[in-house]
């Protein structure tokens, strides 16, 4: 037993303190393909609060990294073990602990499933809408240490537009309390918002106070196809510019659509090259007419079908196809994953520029986006064995990320950083305020273990 | 010429640098009763980011305290002048730069009028929501630095919720952009949100990029009048839990309404002892759902009277009212203001023990809230001279401000902590909390130069 897991065993039971080298590996990367890892020191499972400010305080006055994680749904490699690191692993705190039905607020461990908390929340007649493609898997603590997007935030917004405060263990292993519980509130800086998206760098969430709304209603589903991206990148300006508020706008091309096909035999390809798929909640006459209005503007966009579905059934397959894509996707190889967002009215431009990359690196690149953000989600699946196509496929996302800051866009919208984009994230921020990243990090973490080495270099 | 004023006019021209004692005691102070603030050192009015850069720098370089202000409308002293201070006023950057109609964003520089941005997107088809009763005055550089709320934050959030990127100086002089302009974005730190309700301790905010709505529907009001403050707390619970969205929910007890009234003579106070008034502005017949919804959530809470209103003079004469009330306080003496937020179901408990808290200290305590949000403005008029009456009144609203803190609340909802505010928020967050404060600023603000003694002790 080394000095370190000891030190474990005396703030944890032995059997929550796994250092077997086949236990281990489970945890020690998340699905970001390419992404480099170690295998751990050792994987912890705590069950409280107190434990880990415990095992923090005592990885801090050991100098030891500590990396946080959820369940490694992640896709930028943020929580992928660094050498002799503890992972923290928070699938043994789980649950909602309280639901407050007139405050419309959760309160929730951070271990528990995105889908678990919707499924409570929905018991109480109350709705969380961050909606990750994740969402049967990630959890909370996950979403909120990346701020997890999804289809829905293009009306509703994402994770941090829900979370009101938090208990989080501090780099110095201590247990603080940011944030509120009322409906607003300005005392003092938003500690609270600045550890959503911090990719569990400044510190472990241990607790999660969240906002919800009432259901929307059900919705309305209308769906376009498209001969080319371009056309349904103008389909999309169309209806942003319509001045609808559809609460998803989805583009989903034909790469993906046969990659479902293959799997799930649902015949999506054979209804055009490139499916818009949007849904709009607004209730009443007025919901009607945004949903008009959509269909309208697939259509002068030169959609070469639409419909306004009035099968729900049609209508949830879907959105439920679109959900398959990824898995659909690794079924056929590494699939290597970006995630660019840009301005709305640059989506046309910014897919054809795509599709020029992807010839010139002579690789097929399969675009899902949530178009209505101008989130885009370009992907090249890497056939197994073709070391070749793996280097072309990232040296042509390279471009993607390249042409994404170059059109007033950002690297990520809603993977997070993590490992994969370092590097452009160093393109995106100037030196001066990767240098406030850098002293903000030293404040919150000065021994500097909490998920060292990810988001940007600490020298 | 002092060592200081020589050096800052080697950064702007002489009479962009006042240090008479007249023409700065203008800038001495906000419109915070009783805080504390001496005349500073020099007041500035640059009109360029690179001004301000130069002249941040200039003072960093010299250890000279800098505090930005906008309108000087605040209400906690976070504008005051300290000892030896440069005050920079952003009253020469002005205007609205650009509005991106398709994007549906504004850049904004820091000393244009909330209102004037308002307008200025009106006549694009856009909607700026953040409203605070200063909107008239208030500077979006202010209403950025205190994030401002005001009525229609009940349903649409407030100012943080809307910006979505800046250009900023920091303490050490230097230019730096935060955020983005994409609708998502997860590239680093949110140090954009940091900056929002920082009060100038961290960064001088040069220009904003806030998100724009389309214009919401024509609104339907509904006015309710109620015996006493309990009652219409009871209401406002009853329409919160009833899921209705108000686009404003507004409280005006009949202290408010005999003040405008004394000076408008408009008759309000005939009306009834407490008025709440709700704005809908969902469209068509959900619209008219909700509304009659809200009117029945009056009526069931004990509404002596309430009246769908369908004469839109009417109703916008109401809504002005209530924004006449702070002046109208003002002309009877010196406001003492409260700004506690607390949860929404603890709107009935609170106003009840507030009105004890002001027998107990034989004052009257005038209450104005953002009922919706359970942000409550409760006041104290001190006549002219009465420094018995101004002594009784401080120690009945620290009362209340321990109250909120006790009920799970916060000491600030939307004023910001200033100076007012310190003690409140010394009781509100632990000490681990504030070291986390003292921490980041320091990280920030190495120099110690911005807005120092502000928000927290620096020691």
């Amino acid at each position: 037993m080394t000095a370190l897991t000891s030190g474990l065993h005396g703030v944890l039971p032995g059997t929550r303190v796994l250092t077997d080298p086949e236990a281990v590996a489970a945890y020690a990367h998340d699905e970001a393909e390419g992404a480099p890892y170690t295998l751990p020191a050792a994987v912890v499972l705590p069950t409280s609060t107190a434990e880990v400010a415990a095992l923090v305080a005592h990885c801090a006055a050991e100098g030891v990294p500590v990396v946080a994680r959820g369940a490694g749904t992640g896709l930028s490699g943020g929580a992928n073990a660094v050498a002799g690191s503890v992972v923290v692993s928070f699938e043994a705190m789980t649950g909602v602990v309280a639901i407050d039905r007139a405050e419309r607020l959760a309160r929730v461990r951070p271990g528990t499933v995105n889908d678990d908390l919707r499924a409570a929340c929905a018991e109480q007649g109350l709705w969380y809408p961050p909606d990750p493609a994740s969402s049967p898997w990630s959890t909370i603590g996950g979403n909120v240490a990346t701020n997890a997007g999804g289809p829905c935030c293009v009306k509703y917004g994402v994770t941090r537009d829900y979370v009101l405060g938090m208990e989080v263990v501090t780099g110095l292993g201590e247990v603080v309390r940011l944030g509120r519980r009322t409906a607003k509130g300005v005392a003092g800086y938003d500690l609270a918002g600045l550890m959503v998206g911090s990719e569990g760098t400044l510190g472990l969430i241990t607790e999660i106070t969240v906002r919800l709304r009432t259901p929307p209603e059900p919705a309305r589903t209308v769906v376009g196809c498209f001969d080319d991206l371009p056309a349904a990148g103008r389909a999309v300006a169309a209806v942003v510019g319509s001045g609808a508020q559809p609460s998803a706008l989805e583009l989903v091309d034909r790469f993906c659509l046969r990659a479902v096909d293959e799997w799930k035999r649902m015949g999506l390809s054979a209804e055009g090259d490139v499916l818009l798929l949007a849904r709009c909640d607004t209730p009443g006459g007025a919901g009607e007419e945004e949903a008009a209005a959509i269909r309208a503007a697939f259509d002068a966009a030169g959609a070469t079908w639409s419909e306004r579905s009035t099968d729900q059934a049609e209508a949830d397959a879907l959105f439920a196809a679109r959900r398959l894509v990824y898995p659909a996707l690794v079924r056929l190889g590494a699939v290597l994953t970006e995630d660019v967002c840009v301005p709305r009215t640059e989506v046309t431009e910014v897919l054809a520029r795509i599709e020029r990359i992807a010839e010139r690196h002579d690789v097929r690149i399969a675009c899902l986006a949530h178009a209505g953000d101008g989130n885009l989600h370009p992907m090249v699946v890497v056939p197994p064995g073709d070391e070749g196509a793996r280097t072309r496929g990232a040296r042509a996302l390279e471009q993607v990320v390249d042409l994404a800051v170059d059109t007033g866009g950002t690297v990520t919208g809603e993977h997070g950083v993590g490992l994969l984009k370092m590097r452009g994230l160093a393109r995106e921020l100037s030196p001066a305020v990767m240098a406030m990243h850098r002293a903000v990090k030293t404040a919150l973490d000065p021994a500097g273990i909490l998920n060292p080495g990810k988001v940007f270099p600490t020298e």
